[in-house]
């Protein structure tokens, strides 16, 4: 398998057919009735019951999901709500993921400056080469907030590129008020997701970043959900892996989504989280599968949002 | 004690007669030698024996502080280095800090939107109630990333609010690069971290979140590297308490730093890291102490800056 993640990540979109990519957000109170009900589960309220849960519930939906799909999206938000013990769930889940060959995105949005950065960069990107954790790996790419511009982001794409891994740093967000900060514009117009952008790309498109497929390590997270100016970002920076959030549940439509790849039909992954982990919740699939067979569920929507995205794509 | 982060922290500047807050940035390679050899911490790629070490270090340092700053500021990353033993080991330092009597603040810089926003804020500002995690503290605030805009910042407020804690949101950064983003100015010359601060200040002072010292539980990181522009947010702001790193190791000094302090003497928390937990390896000390005496070193070290504070804020 190729040492540069963007080559990775390419080879994936090509052999999955799609820029699809599955987000684990787990909550425990939306898990299936089956999981949740188990003896050894049913307590949302004690660590280890919580996280058997979700450590079943997130393992059985990385297998339904890796034959299709080229990457996985895990949050780290829903593992850290359990302290250390969670944290050890998501580095456990990362290694699962890595068994079924499908590469793994850490959605940490860790940010900071100098010595800092380069402690997350050494917790979150590096495999651990630690005597006690040395069985275990940090995911194939994270997300980064940028705030604090070159110094916040060299340090992540250094040892990124050491690694054979890569960055996704968080350009422009996908909330209601995310334009507070992110459009706020110079005298010409410029926004400022747009001079972040230009930061990133001048990390990105360094020679040593790219790999054999023409795409950097260094990527963007840019929200889908106001596609017909932020695809700009796609022409201007065509070598940069772009990471869409929005598509199903944050309202972002596949005709949005796909506007965000190049013409070769990579530079682009598209994340769903809720609208497919939890199908089950969905009327679609529970009047045609039942909610007690969730898994059945999970992976219609992934073959829904596939051929949605194709269509989209081929329009 | 107050169930007010702001009048918690008032009272101990009060109480402590200065707004020096110490940072506990530990790294194994710069712990004191008599730590770094002793039997079972003598190893750095160990994960027990590293932890072990900076554990030992850490509750030494806060002991030798707690009588006389208000707060510790803990830097998560050099914890979550070692994964999620590094992180049960910041829960840790935490419980030991709380039965010392000082105010903690977690430099986590998390940032994300909505449902990840809360979840984050679980974790990071809620008390545990969760079996096995119920002896555990969060900390009595966090720093957060405001990139988001508001969606990123309320979670963590409401939360805070709800448990008399606080946050503070990183405004200005103190890296050369900073500016790059920062600075970043509209056709009025606002720049985006002036709009980041109005945006915190629109939840900052709300009624709900101010105490009865006066200053609300939601407060700002600000860089003093350029202190005669950044200060103008401690007029605008007065409500706000300003968390100023950089001072010490960072370069501003003290005259830059006691700018962004109130005439009632509050409203401000300078941190220094790396200038006080390393004193040992500062010649300064080193020749009066001998570097095997560091928590000489250490004490020492806490004293001058405080005297430096103090004599720069009654210049």
């Amino acid at each position: 398998m190729s040492n540069h993640f963007g080559d990775r990540l390419f080879d994936a979109v090509k052999n999955k057919k799609t820029p699809l990519v599955v987000g684990l957000d787990p909550v425990y109170g939306r898990l299936p009735e089956a999981i949740r009900n188990h003896p050894r589960m049913n307590d949302e309220y004690d660590v280890a019951a919580a996280l058997d849960a979700i450590f079943e519930f997130t393992t059985r939906v990385l297998k339904i999901v890796a034959p299709m799909v080229p990457a996985v999206k895990i949050n780290s938000a829903y593992f850290e709500r359990y302290l250390w013990d969670g944290v050890e769930t998501y580095y456990n889940l990362i290694s699962e993921a890595d068994a079924l060959d499908i590469e793994t995105i850490g959605d940490v949005k860790r940010g900071d400056i100098g010595h800092t950065a380069e402690a997350y960069a050494e917790g979150h990107v590096k495999n651990p080469e630690l005597v006690g954790l040395e069985d275990f790996l940090a995911p194939d790419a994270i997300t980064v907030n940028g705030f604090a511009g070159l110094d916040g982001i060299v340090p992540f794409a250094d040892v990124a590129n050491e690694q054979g891994k890569g960055i996704f740093v968080w350009v422009r967000a996908s909330n209601p008020s995310a334009g507070e900060l992110q459009d706020f514009a110079d005298a010409d117009g410029v926004k400022m997701y747009e001079k972040l952008a230009e930061v990133v790309a001048s990390v990105a498109n360094e020679d040593k970043r790219i790999g054999k497929r023409g795409y950097s390590n260094v990527g963007m997270v840019v929200g889908a959900t106001s596609p017909e100016e932020t695809s700009a970002l796609r022409t201007k920076y065509p070598k940069a892996w772009l990471l869409i959030p929005g598509y199903g549940s944050q309202g972002a439509t596949a005709e949005d989504c796909v506007r965000f790849c190049n013409s070769d039909g990579a530079g682009a992954i598209v994340n769903a989280s809720r609208s497919i982990i939890y199908a089950y919740e969905l009327d679609k699939y529970k009047v045609q599968f039942g909610a007690e067979n969730w898994e059945k569920c999970i992976e219609q929507a992934v073959i829904d949002a596939k051929v949605e995205l194709s269509k989209a794509m081929h329009q």
